[in-house]
């Protein structure tokens, strides 16, 4: 049997990180809805981040997008988010909305736009200099829509060469979390396909160098729990993009599509002994909140993720264990679906009730008066979305 | 063997529509890439298509998408087009761009918004009496993203009413094109989301409602020949949507990501005898070309679907048909691989030759001077793209 | 809120079929592990399905195939079946294991073989007479492994003979429940290979034949409780084949591989009021226990669609309804998530101790000494399996 | 443009492996139909060999399957197959049909049975150092059906430990080819899914292990020619596993499912360099006939490889390379399909016309009376499927 105490030490010890631009307006190619109350700014993006922290006490950072979070003076930033009692987490790149990334950034056959793009991974990490972000998060958009457009291999050979001249540039308690994903903006070949690419590429990279999963960058079929424990034993597990998806890069709350697929994934955590800060891996949302209220689809999104883990605590590991070693394939099973069975909300309550929360942060997060708050003061000026 | 006179008079026949919206702008969530040259307004986007025709010989007419191309007077447009040698062809709603359609249009919870999604498709076919267009195509977005977020048979019934509302101020010479869509924008379930349920649609709809097969709109691993032969013999298809895709609804060029199944398609039209004009069936694209210059891409893609169709016409039935009835496995796919094998360029050089074209259309539109043209001229204005 | 005493109800008086097929071996193409203790004969498995029902309390009827489950005297098999407390299901044909079916059975290019397809189809409705079957069930493998190979219009006028004669065959208190499959064993095209092929199909036959939706057949993303509400609106669902699968029809026990589908199945089901006796729909599991010990995974799995049946129960369909009307996303969601998380293990152990039955199956079924019985007791003769 | 006398040159000299298997017969989980003619032990299985590599001249090498090849003396077997003229390639292990690898081979719980398995691979390295075979390829259908079934880190830890007895029993000149596959027989998850994880135990294992890819094992929507480029760069390719599929894994002639990605595969090949056997990569045929005669089945498979080869090899580089480098997406698109267009047909007649064989193998096999004369020899006898 799980131990009670220890099961609620570590879900009270949890971190999950929000992202800025997830405050913002997104949507898909026919249709961005915009919403009323939406941040204007990185300090309002910062202020909503803070505000999912004060109802779940699990969030207390953000990470930033480069530009769409660019400001003259990023210690003041750091500070600001500081005084409304969060950190700033990973330094997201952004080079993929130039009209000069086209035919792609750090592998686009041009090699001034190579060079511009490779300058921007820089800058980001003189941005985290300023404000202290240990992850350097990098996802390429780069590929090619048609069979020949360009050359794979000879991509690859570009990657690799603004890779090594940015890790080279990482301080001591700097590292690189490096995405895959399958496709999408790229249509027939993406350059960091598969957590396979990023790997090779981190090994190369050196010991800073780690894989980020993304839930939703994965074909169908894939199984993103052997991954999770693929990457643990290698050592090179850096961070995770939470989402959800039913076919593609949905984007949806963590939790939504496949409950059991997170607790899955959660128990390879767990099992590894990965949970604990120490472990540095990052918890990270990337989400987009196309047509629900942003700020509570968070607030449950985070919750999603401390049921899934409340959950995977909770597998009876020393039975787990005896049942696989003997080859019972029901009883291990049933010993794995008892955990995930288990209705977590009840503890979850207890958890936050202990550290002074309210026991539902959603229904607390309504009462406040936040929302319509935000909605009154947030008129005029330019709603933040991911073309800024 | 295939008759080859009777080849090139088929080939000579075949007509493919193009669509207003691919001249114009077009990308993905994460960036529009803009082109320099792009139509400004409807009659621009009519020239570029003209142009198409132009060189291709088998594209004679445009599809319009309201109210992307909503002008004051459809009948100037109609006249303005026919000067340039094409027609309007089918008329598309758009039922997806306002923010009242946030949460759906015709299955919307909010009748008001059914009212008003509504209303649009019957205009459209206001626009059809003054166009002359007969062919109204009814693509919905609509969808839910969430496990719960609205019900499923509710939203069906919402969509019978609409439809038959629809149905029933179609004129005789009008009829009705049913899109289905597996997915995007809606990330969960979608109303229309397979050949089935368009078809149950159609069926009790009435004659004159029929299926469009939008290539690019599967699950992954459907079988879309099957489709199109099934939907031939319940005399239901009544549209293709030509584009092709490796992973979602990717809008690339028809024929560029697996040539052969754009062959097995249209073999199972040839297989049917309905590739004739008189079979009114609308052999439509629908692309997107985010990085690529569209009017070339457009030709090439006209010319895809010719070179499939040529491939299509020379399988040698008689030859197949004998090893099929004999359960032959090995010659039956010989004699239809024998066609696809074939290089069918010069066949249709000499088709275009025939006909007073050029017999290399991308040359001809490279030398005509027209991409140089129309970046010369389009300076200034707003550029098309799916906003307007 | 959901009315406690009318869920149990419902519960106990759910009703789900077990087959005969899956009490005895079954593999993969690479093997087929035998187990000790699996049943010789028709007899041994009707036991099997016996001990399931006496436990569980819930499923009192298993299906036959045939010839698997061929005897002389079914009237006979009837009677046993009785005094052991169980009745006769839904009878399976089998037209794709003869040497003859290897181009396909009512589908195959030969006349010959078609007739002896239809005929085997049409003596399953005799052997329906003799056990008072009210379902035939038609699963038809047939389909073609190369392009060209079959032409596949011609294959659905032959597969319209066939199932015509077959449907007008049928006793008054008869149905078709005619299955669809996306592939396997046919590789590039099945002659039913969706719901919608199934379901036009059974418009043109007529009022009694219906479409069995088993689980592990669609392609990717298929969102599955879509076609359960479509046809539940038509009218035209006549049965459920339970399994879960990750990748192909992998045919584990249903709920085993996304608990959360199952559940947002079951809604459907229970949102149209489709889940009593009366509505005449037949939930059946169709499942292979390829490494794990047969019975208990067969008790698992009608447990398993218990509990995604009382979670279903559960939903609070006053405030789900009114969160949908309202457009409320996250409360919608949030209401419909709050069923499925609840933990519904103790209402059913109270269900079945109501009924007088061990609130724990499973540990039931071990304790009761029946398995080691039938290892000790089936040793000698054939194990029975796919082959017979 | 591409030198024809070269290219001509290159063909001549390409070798392509047929498996024994692929000559016995094979089927699915429903039924293996038999064919007369079928091979009864080895031998007969590598006359038939012999007879492709007659008919084809580019198949002079044959791999064997073991325990299904499985004889007391391999010197004499190897003589034999010299006799006939063709040689002994790939030695393949057979580690999932035994009863104890119900639950795995060398990633079963029980030490006994990883044993067991080990032990089988180091047989098959005796065996390798008795018919001179460079290549041990290793395919292991470990995995588990359900979630918890196993512990997945601690089956990596298990398999690392047999692979890295079996790579330092390697002589200096063997070597692993290291196969992956998405799933089948195991439906949860496989214990070495997709190319990442085969690479990252070969990298542990050192330079003599290597990535096999077998195209029919990905999950859908896998770009596979960007893998081959990738393990290129990286030096770890040593095999292909060719086949095609539409769904899973089909085993169908390779060419028969997307004749365009067996083109984008064959071009990454020849744009490395990789097609010379120099450089040591082994291109093996692993089908399955089921349906259709075998022999001309794997002829056809041979010449569709040819054909796919002759038509990378004739794309224009320099143009390709220019039109990448400048960006211009259409150009470079258009250069790399005029190659997939050409009709290699008449080429590939002259370059066996050259090398004194009939220019149309398949017509050549049928008018040499083989085909009549295995079936009337081979009466009588166990024929050979995967059992044996």
């Amino acid at each position: 049997m799980a131990d009670l105490a220890a099961v609620k030490r570590t879900l009270t010890e949890q971190r999950i990180e929000t992202p800025s631009w997830a405050y913002g307006n997104s949507g898909t190619r026919f249709k961005v809805f915009t919403q009323p109350g939406v941040p204007r700014n990185p300090e309002e993006k910062i202020a909503d981040a803070a505000a999912v922290h004060r109802f779940t006490g699990v969030a207390p950072t953000v990470a930033l997008h480069i530009p769409w979070d660019k400001v003259d003076d990023y210690a003041a930033l750091t500070r600001y988010a500081a005084d409304l009692g969060v950190g700033i987490g990973a330094i997201n790149t952004n080079v993929f909305q130039d009209d000069d990334y086209k035919l792609g950034s750090v592998t686009n056959p041009d090699p001034g736009v190579r060079r511009k793009a490779t300058d921007h991974l820089l800058e980001a990490i003189e941005i985290m200099d300023q404000t202290g972000s240990q992850d350097l998060k990098l996802w390429f958009s780069d590929g090619i829509n048609y069979p020949g457009q360009d050359d794979l291999r000879t991509r690859q050979d570009r990657l690799a060469t603004a890779l090594r001249e940015t890790y080279d540039r990482l301080g001591p308690d700097q590292r690189i979390l490096l995405e895959y994903k399958l496709f999408e903006p790229a249509f027939y070949a993406t350059d960091i396909p598969d957590w396979g690419t990023s790997y090779a590429h981190c090994i190369e990279l050196g010991e800073r160098a780690t894989v980020c999963i993304d839930t939703g960058h994965h074909a169908p079929g894939t199984n993103i729990e052997f991954i999770v424990a693929f990457l643990l034993r290698q050592g090179r597990l850096g961070a995770f993009d939470f989402n959800s998806r039913f076919y593609a890069d949905d984007d949806l709350m963590v939790g939504a599509a496949d409950p059991f697929q997170l607790f899955r994934i959660m128990y390879e955590i767990v099992r590894a002994d990965a949970l604990s800060p120490s472990q540095n891996i990052a918890f990270m949302l990337d989400q987009c909140h196309n047509i629900e209220r942003k700020i509570p689809a968070i607030i449950r999104s985070v919750m999603n993720v401390q049921e899934a883990t409340a959950k995977a605590l909770l597998v009876d590991r020393d039975a787990l264990f005896a049942a696989q070693r003997s080859g019972d394939v029901l009883e291990a099973n049933a010993v794995f679906m008892d955990a995930y069975n288990t209705d977590v909300r009840p503890l979850l309550a207890e958890v936050r009730a202990d550290a002074g929360l309210d026991p539902d942060p959603v229904a607390a997060y309504k009462r406040s008066g936040y929302d319509e708050k935000i909605i009154a003061d947030r008129v005029g000026g330019n709603q933040a979305g991911w073309g800024a």
